[in-house]
Parts: structure tokens; sequence; C-alpha cells
């Protein structure tokens, strides 16, 4: 790796070891053509990548703190999908001018999430050009209790961590506050927050090893990574709409027209960006997760398909038949 | 991991498991939230990542094919730098335009390295934006047998892969063929060979686990890439002019006069992208590496700074002093 003709890396990306994230696997950091690492006897490395891109997957003038933290939780999200724990992390900036109080936002952003889930960088490059932000998070996982999106068993329930819909109506807003004239300043930030900031669910993730039966983070959307899980594990669902977690102020938003409480579902039902994890659970195995709070919102059924219900009828709203077949 | 709105992986580059590379270390390849990998037993993981932009890396119209070679080849190069065995990579693909033919030959010059490297694919994403690459590659090592850049000792052997300067000579007759009257086709077909697909010296790596004393990749041009080592070694050098090794067709155009025996002397010192091995020896382990082919280029000292010499005598040239002090 090569530090750039920005040699950013060294102001704002190499820390002393002990201030950066659990460093005992690492056994050359940054500063030689690769890092070395260890893998935890028996475990397995886990292995994901993505990129942000300005202007597609945030506005040019998103706060760069913002484009810091998401670009790693959108990754640490993925680790958290697998059950695994997160082991190191490579950054990949491309920026189109060496800005120094960006730099320094986008550094506090990124920091601020690598320190909570105390995961080391140790490598990567800055390079002049469009403005970009490509990250490889590694973790590791025993492979037995890996969470894989195959493995969900007809009967499994299908439950959520956290609340549906909060990303879809944070993003609406930030792009128009008509639609919500009366929102209190702390809901209106409670949403955008979940929209820049969501939480990588790294230790539901781990709470869940060898207890789901399958399990994936919601990036696209409820219905469209349930596809995603359904067709990896070769089963349907029915999902019970009337149990979908909204969160207080998403709640409060829905009560106040017909209108608003299909807005808040299509939300929660395809809006994506939330970042929960979506996972199944043989009933009896429930007993096994007693402190981790999450949501039943339907159950696994045999034969392929999506079925939608709300109190046990058939269920449609528009845009959204009642029945979607993957 | 998410497919992108092109889902252009699944087209381009999942390919059947039996063709596609070394496997015998995935246990989940793409199509989950990461991918899951085996680290063999005793070994560590070394990582490295580098994003090539267009424009900056390549030129905007540089053959697809060629792009697809050259940004794995400066990643698999990094892993030979560090005497490691390649694992997996990812790649994140960045495209203005979902073009199919740009496409497909992108994946032909990626995979005709992959499969010669034997390594296989393992994740990524593509992205609609303007055109970058990034690379992640993971390879593994005995901790005790890598190639660090530190470890040269005083009185260790300067030692090169292959020859230097072509790169540099093919950067300049890719923008200019007006210098090179009299080059054969063969001799212009080489150097352009050698600029647009380098050859990442995995083996050769390989071959110095626990003979060399350190070692990295010239990526940077050789003096600046010396400059890294001897910082981290905290040693000395001389370097022997005459002893660079110049490949046959840049030894004929050294041979027309003696303004390009200096221009072919500055692409060899200088000129960077020729992904050369540059490595230190102690005399008394070079019985060790038989068969490999590599040249003596100079010796490290015991005190700091670079001299170089012509014959033994301290030599100077336009833009490099005889004496370098990092």
């Amino acid at each position: 790796m090569s530090l750039g003709e920005f040699e950013l890396i060294g102001r704002y990306f190499v820390r002393e070891p002990n201030s950066c994230g659990d460093q005992s696997q690492v056994r050359l950091g940054i500063g030689d053509d690769g890092a070395l690492l260890r893998l935890p006897p028996g475990e397995r490395l886990v292995v994901t990548t993505d990129t942000l891109v300005a202007g597609r997957h945030f506005p040019l003038d998103a706060a760069a703190a913002d484009i810091g933290w998401k670009a790693l939780a959108v990754n640490l999200s993925d680790l958290a999908a697998m059950a695994a724990a997160p082991l190191a992390l490579t950054l990949n900036l491309t920026l189109p001018i060496a800005d120094e109080h960006w730099l320094a936002e986008f550094a506090r952003g990124f920091w601020r999430l690598a320190d909570i889930a105390n995961v080391p960088l140790i490598g990567g490059d800055t390079t002049r050009g469009p403005l970009s932000v490509t990250i490889t998070a590694m973790g590791c996982v025993e492979e037995s209790v890996a969470l894989k999106r195959s493995g969900a068993q007809a009967g499994d329930l299908i439950c959520v961590t956290g609340s549906l819909g909060d990303a879809g109506a944070g993003l609406a807003l930030a792009i128009s506050s008509a639609e919500w004239p009366h929102i209190s300043d702390d809901d209106r930030a409670y949403l955008l927050e979940r929209l820049h900031r969501p939480t990588p669910r790294l230790l539901e993730g781990a709470s869940m090893r060898g207890i789901a039966s399958a399990g994936l983070d919601i990036s696209d959307g409820l219905l469209q990574d349930l596809g995603h899980l359904l067709k990896a594990s070769n089963v349907g669902a029915e999902l019970a709409v009337e149990q979908l977690p909204l969160s207080e102020p998403l709640q409060a938003y829905a009560a106040k027209s017909i209108a608003t409480r299909q807005q808040a579902l299509r939300w929660a039902l395809s809006a994506g960006d939330d970042y929960e994890l979506l996972f199944t659970l043989a009933p009896e195995r429930a007993h096994l997760l007693p402190t981790m709070r999450y949501t039943v919102i339907g159950k696994i059924t045999p034969a392929a398909g999506l079925h939608l219900t709300l109190h046990g009828k058939p269920w449609e709203h528009d845009g959204h038949a009642g029945y979607q077949h993957f």
C-alpha cells in the first residue's frame, strides 16, 4: 500500500497503537507493503467491502464526519450480519483536494465509530480524484456459528433488531421538511441521526452465534433483504405488517393520517439504510436470547414466496402486492 | 457487500469455484454479507489495498484489460513484497456507465492475472460513479519468514529481481514515440507490456522466505523505495550504478548517445512502476537462492544515507545528487 502523494494517512489515520482499537491480533500495521494479522485459533476470517461514492451514496455536501461514520458503519454492519467480531479495517480514500478541515472531520466521524467498535485501521491509501470511500472490514468468527443467509427453516420466527423505517423518514426529512411541519427538534434529530449515523449491530450479531438459523443486515429494505434470505434458504415467509417495529418519532408521524401511516409502513418495508439485523430463530431457541431486544415480525413457511398479512388477513398497499414471489 | 444496482458482479465476476483460483481456503464466497476464509494453521494474514483512479493512475482511454490486470498486479506485488502466498481478493469497481464491452475487457485482464496467481475473488461491489478500481489482496505467510522493510543489516547485499526502468521507458513511449524513431516493434511491445502488465514477483517473494533480510516492491522508483527500506532498517547504502539491470530494449536505447544513457539510468533509478522486488541478503545466505534470478546492485552500510557510485567512484547525474540523506 502506498501513502499516496497527499501522505494524509500519517496525519489523520495513523494513531498510537494504544489508542487505535484492539491491536492484539495486529502483528504489523501501517507502513510496510502489507499488514500482518493473527487470526484467533479455530476461527475463520470474515471479509466484506463497500464503496460509497459522493452524489450516489451521500450528497456532495454531506457532513464529512457523517461520511466517515457511515462508510465504516455499513461495513461493520456486514460483519455483524455474519455474527463476526471486528478484527481490522483498511480505508481507501479518494479526494478531489486535500482539504484539511474536511479530512479532520471525516477522520473524527470514522474514529468515533472505530473506537466504539474497538477495531484498528491497518492500511489503505489516499488518492486524488472524485470523492469516494472504500472500506474493507475484516472480522473473525467460528465457522459453525457464523450467521449465513441460508439456514432458515419452516416454522422459524422472523425477527429484527431495533426499529424500521427511520432512515427512510430521515432521508425524506433531509430532502424536504415540508411534510413535517410539526415535528419536534428531538424527533428530527433522531431521524437524521438514524440516517447519517446508523448503528452496526455488532453486539446483537455476536449474541446470535449458534442460536439464530440465518440472518443478514437490512441495507436495501426489509422486503428486498428478506427476499435474499428466503431465496438463499429456499423457503417462504408470512410477514405480519402490524408487528413491524416503528420508533416513537415514526409512530407519531404515522398516527397523523391514513396517508402518513401508509408512508411510514412503506419506509419500514422498503426504504432500506436502517442497518438493523434481520434473522430467523427456531421458536424453541428463543429462550437462548433472553437479554437481546428484538421484535418477531413473521414466520418462515415451507412454500416459496412472501405473504404480507395485517392481523392475520392478506394485506396489500400501494406499490407492494400482498404476495411476492422470489 | 452489495451487488450494486448494476448487478455486474454476477455476470463478469462470479465464476464456477473450480475455475476461480485456489478455493481450498474459501469457506463461503460471494453472495452473503461477507466471505469466510480459512487461514492455514500457524500462518498470518497479510492485507494490502490500493485504489487506481482514471486520469491519475491510468489514462482515461487506457485499455480496459490492462486496467484490470494492473489494478490486480500492484496489489499482488505488495503480497509478493511480504513473501506472502495469495489467498483471496475483493474488487470494488466504480464505473460511470455499465459498458458491457469495457467490462468484458476489464474482466478478461483481471482474470488473466488472477488465474496465473491462482487466487479467488471472494467479494466486492460495483457502483456508478467516476471510474476507479480498488482491490484488496489477502495472503498468508508464517510471521517469522515474512519479508519486512526493516531487518537490513550492514554488509547485506542489495538485490533486485528482473530489470529496472522499463515501465518508465514504456510510459515515455506511450506519451510520445518521437524519441524512439528506430525502435523495433518487438522492443516497443515489450516496453509497453512492462508498463501496462507488470508481473507481480510472487514466486520470487516466496523463494526469499527466511533468506532475505528485508524487502519491498519498487512502485515509486528504486531510489525512493530503497530510501523507505533504509529508513525502516536504520541503515545506509552504496549503490553501484553500473550494476543496475537494464533489459535488452533499454540497453539498446541507452547505447545511442550519452543523453539516452542518462535517460535510461534516470528511468531505472526513479521512474517507478516496475514492480520488481528490492531486497537485502546477507552474503553468506546467497547460496540459499540458487535458482532465482536477481542482480546485486549494492550493499548496506552502517551509516545512514545513500551513496551512488560508478565503478567505485562517487557518481552524480542530473537531478540526482550522488548522496541522499533519508
